[in-house]
């Protein structure tokens, strides 16, 4: 058996990453892996959350969605049933949580980034592409603010990118899945990671099956070795902006 | 006093109608006008509400929705708010109800054409770059349901298309208007045309202001060139389908 | 071909205008246009929208509704279905509108007016009955608050007043439809125009039909005349009022 | 200390039930109540809720609302807050409960009767007139129901009638409060009761205040004759249905 | 005929009150009504709703609400359904009016009591058992308050619990309706009263049934003496703080 | 540095299972671990959810709450919110997700298990109880409906329990952490196992923090401990239900 696209099990889809892609917000990107497109912007709010106020601390918060015609067959909008459904939750959760793993929010000061994925074709992924997009429309929003009133320490610790990791019946454990993979995968893991290699979210499910220590291990290895590839592109769609994050890796 | 992007007044902002924008719609289209940026895309679903049920005739419906950051400033969204908002609803029951005045809904079956457009960037006229937009998508995927199985008369029986006209104060009457422009505008007003030159909607609106049946003929003059305008767009766009229409319209 | 009521073409339903219907509010009306009944109220808040603090301006706003059987069937409340449907917000959208049209916002002061039209009995322009019911109501209220404390320019500026034309299958254009007539009409359009005869708002739309300039032109006559009479009618109900909006157009 | 309106504390304002107040429904009334004025409406329709499908029995179901202005404050919609308030659904619960106690729902049929109150003016007693009101709106809708396909047994087996008594400080025991009175209650009791004195709801509240037994007795008293005469301007308003009514409670 | 589980008619069902049920709120018992379970607590704010502030006064409010396997059938979770019914919402708002009957609130001081009762299990009766829960829960809370700083007279100023009563076929009336007996009774009443033997509720309804004076004077003392029962198993579990009560009582 | 309540890193806190703790639902236990308390109960209905209609298999699904007071602070409830929050979607997902790896839906037949888990007092560790709790109600629910009519083969293929693990300051890496462990924690884990050493979930978070591969393995050899005990006390608890498992697991 071969996988789905006669893709190697370690080998990702292409990746593009289109910087600036809209007029508007403070940082956006079009984030394109295989045939999953997402859009994700960055906002600065000068402000932050009632829980937060009054401690110089700044917080990241995301939003995400799919467009009805993202996928196969047409979704209704969470606006027309009136409510954001469990999956979505999650993953906005998701989302903001692993940003601010590297962000120092201190070094932000009171302020309030707010991200924004919205996928416009959905082909399996669409979380870790909206982690791995959404980083650099932050970092590019968060560079912007440095370059109105400088930072005495740039807020971004480290790079950080995420994957997809999961088994597939017949050929074993593979990264990045498309969405035909997807539905067939017996376990479906989530890796997101920053650039020295440390985790941010292990999030393994067994669909109605079950994985070994073993197994686990498997799957590890090969989204470790993914996200270093996808952190590479970040940097290159960076620019000059790399040099920021690396300076403030360095201190 | 000259525009503020130095247009004459009745010059259009640059068009452009990529179609197949997205690889899961039966039809889709990326619209740019000047800055404003809409995806237009038409799914074809098997049934009709239930008001139509069994009377052999089909329907159009759509839905409009912009990205938090289609706007300057980020805008909440509405499944967050957890309801739609007036606006919204207005426009997406102009949308639908456009499209609907040049399908022969009786040729195309009982179907439902659903109609979605989300603005990924706006400059002002979204709703009439939707309904320009749509149009295309539509005609797409009624074509599309035609390979699969002919029609005995094409449904759709002439070309639609929508631009905005206003009175800005000190310029006068003008075609098209950017967002200064609609902003700033005295009266303001959106105008729905068939390629045969026949009106679909007219909704002119003094914001705060009134206009006389002299200013209300000059925008009608403007509003009437423009669209023919993008009318010639939507041809080129449609290719071989543009056929399919000329031949209903001559029937 | 005979109108469904007999009536000629230009003709107008009969109109009567109950002014301080109720006890409660500042201005009160219940206007009744041939079987159509609204009742319509004016409130006088001492505070403006958030978007207009500070700024030495009023507001005025509406909300519309129709009790459950204003209707030949039974219509479900939008309280117990959890929100208002889009048809609502588009007609209280354009009370309002219409309304701020022939007011002077800054004379007024920072206050806002509340129009509630709740429509008791339907048959056909419930919309341009409300509009024409609303600015008697505000009329009333605003002179109330004129008396405690005179203004120094009297803000409403113009008598506004509201009505439908359409295009009816084997008739052509007519005056004032009631609900039959409504159903039937392939072209729809309400007009609402000022005592100085300048247009407010021209909203004209083809019910799965299409109209051409030449029909346009008749449905705005009918229209213009209409007016006019529903104004007669204004100034008769506002008795010494109407006095003071003759003084402010004057000035 | 006399009552704030000067009547004796056996005395009701002044009854007035119009019938046949609107064109589209079954059954229709405006019952003023001094101050007080409610829009009844009765409504057929040939289904009953899921609970009862199939058993050959009818429902009686009650919606309660009161215009924006029917108060001195305006008070927000329902439809605009998104929910009904908790007092509206106590309200709406007892009239359907009480209308239902007279009512043979097996001779009524397979049928639901809606009752729809609207409060257009409020001085106190909202829900006991529109109890009052509504049993005649009923009635005549169920009348017109027998004029079409005649009842085997007219399902209504008695009148049902609705007052408040209280408790006021300084004063003591009174029937049929007014907004003023209501506000200044010790204890508040609403009472629903049949023509021939039997109790259907008995609803005594203390506001921040508890009451003995014998006052208790003094309020039933007070209610029971008050109800009496509201039932007497029933059986005038219902002209030839009472005698419907006066056959059954004979069979 | 005997009662469903062979009491007596003026027999109560077994009751246990377990205080310091949980470890977090200021107070909490578990109440056990024959096969009844309500867990009660008692949370202190430090301010009051908005209609209240800078008057010096307390306030009281209550929540209700039922595991959805409280019940012989799983009822669906409110939060699920997105309201809470109208059942729901009559019961809080008994429960906390009840409580307020005997809270002196100037005392109390400018805080909220707020009351939470989940039935865990339900078996009839599961408002009355709230109520007399509740006063417990809500001594316990008031009664830590004034050891953290001393009221100058105790708030509480009597006893309060709730029984029901009603009349079952082939029975009569009866005290403390289980779930059998309660969907059975022909009419229910529930009946709040203090210490003092007060009422401060009386809500009595026929169930698609009247009654008449002779049978609401049964009830009236059958829940009278089932009440005093009550309150002496709520003077055992309060222990100490009963005397507190007795002293304002006395006072 | 020791642990905050003294516990060795790798103990659990003391566990109780109470069984049918309830009396109406098919299968419900009280689980305490140290201070958290929920009412896990498990509901049998008779149809699947529509995209699994006709397929003759079976289906898991979960609801979790928690009592308003069963926090320090009281938690407003998401019934008056109208909505459910994030936190709550992903724990009934995990939940339903969970159990549903340790069954064979086929076996189970069209039904629909709903599992309700309710924190009646909540110390850290709630989803990880709910879970542990859960699966014990689960199996005396589908044991119950075996006796009623035998399933050919049990259902149940595997125990399955959860714990939580996580990193704190100065201590390291932990087992069963209590609520003041889980907010000083720098990382958290969620861990769901079966009886065969297998996993269904790992959800490990850095909480604005990260963790190596290194102390991945630490938390992972803690939780697989963790929950071995966790099962032999679920086993102890399911007493001859157990052995319909380990029947199960035989074959």
């Amino acid at each position: 058996m071969i996988r789905h696209d006669e893709r190697a099990v370690h080998e990702l889809r292409p990746i593009h990453i289109d910087t600036n892609y809209l007029m508007h917000p403070e940082g956006s990107v079009l984030i394109t892996v295989g045939n999953t497109k997402v859009i994700c912007t960055a906002t600065i709010e000068e402000k932050v959350p009632g829980f937060l106020r009054g401690q110089g601390k700044g917080w990241i918060t995301a939003e995400y969605s799919m467009l009805p015609r993202a996928t196969a067959q047409r979704t209704q909008r969470e606006s027309a049933r009136g409510k954001i459904n469990g999956r979505t939750m999650e993953i906005q959760r998701l989302i903001g949580r692993a940003l601010r793993a590297v962000v120092d929010l201190q070094a932000l000061g009171e302020k309030t980034v707010w991200i924004d994925c919205d996928v416009i074709q959905a082909d399996g992924g669409t979380r870790t592409a909206s982690i791995t997009g959404a980083f650099v429309a932050m970092a590019q929003a968060i560079a912007k603010l440095g370059e109105e009133k400088p930072f005495e320490t740039f807020p971004i610790i480290d790079y950080l990118a995420a994957t997809s990791v999961g088994i597939v019946e017949e050929i074993g454990a593979v990264v990045d899945l498309n969405y035909v993979e997807d539905v067939a995968a017996l376990v479906d893991m989530n890796i997101v990671m920053t650039g020295e290699g440390r985790f941010v979210e292990v999030q393994g499910t067994g669909e109605e099956a079950t994985f070994s220590r073993q197994e686990l291990n498997e799957l590890l290895a090969l989204g470790e070795a993914g996200i270093q590839e996808l952190i590479a592109h970040q940097k290159e769609a960076l620019g000059t902006i790399a040099a920021l994050i690396e300076t403030r890796k360095e201190a």
